[in-house]
């Protein structure tokens, strides 16, 4: 299994807009081939600071899933949302 | 890098205990060797959701932590928090 946690800081100006937006793209890549989860968190201490956990069955759905129009809208529309720049980590289940 | 994501989902009537617990945790947890960041995350579609996520240097820092009494006391404490089992993922980073 591949795991990727992707963190989003967030204008409090920009929230709203964010979380609509990651809303659609939630429950359209749920529905992806190879998607085990994919569940946004906010932080317990950070206010708009944002982690998804997604859980993927291999390497192929993850290409599947960064073809996704939804995905390439809000990456494109991040530098607008974004306090601070997004931190992606990607790895590979060992236990 | 290792990744560690654990998920907890908590009933409501522990919440606050768990909160209170969990926080000190962290705090600890930080100042360990090897632990490159360590947060705790709210689902934003189910209330009391959570998702530990952890970032290590390497198995050894790990180790380290696992002999933590403050997480030691927590995992003793999960079954009289927890509503469901906790969901603990390991991995190494890829990318």
């Amino acid at each position: 299994m591949i795991i990727i946690n992707a963190k989003f800081t967030i204008t409090e100006a920009k929230r709203a807009e964010f979380l609509e937006e990651v809303t659609q793209l939630i429950e359209a890549t749920r529905k992806e081939d190879g998607c085990l989860s994919y569940e946004l968190y906010e932080s317990t201490e950070q206010v708009n600071v944002f982690t998804m956990v997604e859980n993927w069955r291999d390497e192929q759905a993850i290409e599947g899933h960064n073809q996704s129009p939804l995905l390439q809208q809000l990456f494109k529309n991040m530098p607008e949302y974004a306090e601070k720049e997004t931190v992606l980590n990607v790895a590979k289940t060992i236990a």
